[in-house]
């Protein structure tokens, strides 16, 4: 499936990118693919409720192959605005150099304009619950308020101010994910789709709040650590509350059917970063006022 | 008409933005708004194809105020994202600070995002052939490219070089604002709605071109020009190949009817600049390698 999904990815770029140096940037930004957790999460939603995921993704102009890529694409304009010197000023991302590092700063950010346009592009063929719901969840009231909020250092004060810019900054974007796969095939919204998105968004909080308290945890499997990172990580400041709130966030996921294909793909996610922070606790533990009680993702 | 479209912007921006300092940001890039020639474009399109702009720009949920408010939310994204010190490096817009300036530069890259994003939260209810129309003009083969090719330098290579840009840069939103009052309306799509588009696309061509060459021509309004104006602007170096595509552009302008709306906000356009230059004539001929040849605008 995730070839399937990087194919479609590169489809869809070279149908609506430029054909010039341009390109290269583009490219550069968004391929190879990571994980594609976003765009296997949506198409895993899509299966349960609908079935015939694979079929759709080989058709890289249904609903579906659209929206994958549209999601991936969004992530990836937000990772390289993102890194830019006045947001993380981040020169490496995935391994390689950041786009603008590598092709310079107004390249990088027209870059991530062009991204944001084409992912918005791209979910135009699609019906007007799922494009409403996705740029609701991207915009200035979601995702890019979560970015200036934590460009605005307010993480520091709370763990309830920090929540608050994982639910915007990291939720949103992966409630878009799960939720798409749901409304993208539903042709009425009454009651019981409603019902349906309410429980399917609640998950999609409670996931992007366990990627990121994870996140914030595996930042801490480096000897070395930076400043920054010792002010903000809320391992190390606020320990019991962030495994009070992961454990809180997990007991809401594992409620999810076991038998279901989003289940999976989260089942992946979590046993992978289970073996990180279980091979690399002696030095997690270094950086902790206590060490990590012993506890299971999966 | 001019204070409803911008009444309607400030509803539109205040029921999509966050309520916080960052909303601050946001307003200051829109409002008091300019001259809103996009909108008015589009409004004029609207009322001479399907006549009652006014009774649907009084309703600010009617297709027409949304798609007013997106164009000039649109426009003063690029304009936010163009005053960055990597991009044109402008500390001032419209006569005030520009967005970095007066709020800082991750809050102007990310004030530039929630516009775009706005724009296009607000085009969701349109119709497809709109949104299809618009996301195509403004995105990464379009205006966005356009820019790309104005900041690598290209436009000093030869008139036909700076053309491409302003087709890219300018025109395109202008056509989109054009083309966006006749395909709002539209519930079907076929030859004659082909043909109509295709006339609407070739004015907003000769309108897009037309606006920049008039601009570049009032740069040279000023006794002292910078040094980056002198080198690219056209017409110091390029004097009878500008007028000739000004002249070029104008008469097809001149083929509207002249009893349309469309016509009405362009004669109003055009008389403003033809003072404008007249008045500075003295001056701009000083820039000059030969006189200004007599003219009319309009």
């Amino acid at each position: 499936m995730k070839n399937q999904l990087e194919s479609n990815l590169k489809l869809h770029l070279n149908k609506n990118l430029p054909g010039n140096k341009m390109m290269e940037a583009y490219l550069h930004s968004v391929l190879p693919a990571g994980k594609l957790f976003r765009p296997l999460l949506a198409a895993a939603s899509y299966e349960d409720h609908w079935g015939d995921s694979q079929s759709k993704l080989e058709d890289p102009n249904s609903d579906l192959s659209l929206f994958c890529s549209a999601i991936e694409i969004h992530h990836a304009y937000t990772l390289v605005h993102d890194d830019l010197p006045c947001m993380d000023d981040d020169d490496f991302r995935r391994g390689r150099e950041s786009t603008h590092k590598k092709y310079g700063e107004w390249q990088g950010l027209l870059c991530g304009d062009g991204l944001l346009s084409i992912s918005l592009q791209l979910i135009q063929p699609l019906n007007f619950e799922t494009r409403r719901f996705f740029s609701w969840a991207t915009g200035p009231r979601g995702l890019i308020f979560g970015q200036y909020l934590d460009l605005s250092g307010e993480a520091n004060d709370s763990l309830n101010n920090l929540l608050t810019i994982h639910k915007l900054k990291t939720a949103r974007l992966i409630q878009a994910s799960i939720l798409g796969g749901f409304l993208l095939n539903c042709d009425k919204f009454e009651n019981e789709e409603f019902i349906k998105s309410k429980t399917l968004f609640k998950l999609g909080h409670a996931l992007g709040i366990t990627f990121q308290i994870i996140d914030d945890l595996t930042e801490l499997s480096e000897k070395d650590i930076g400043e920054h990172e010792k002010e903000i990580n809320p391992w190390i400041h606020r320990q019991e509350k962030a495994m009070n709130e992961l454990l809180l966030q997990l007991k809401q996921i594992k409620n999810l059917d076991k038998n279901s294909h989003l289940y999976a793909v989260i089942k992946t996610y979590l046993e992978k970063m289970d073996h990180k922070i279980k091979s690399s606790e002696e030095i997690i533990n270094t950086h902790l006022s206590n060490p990590l009680k012993s506890f299971d993702l999966v």
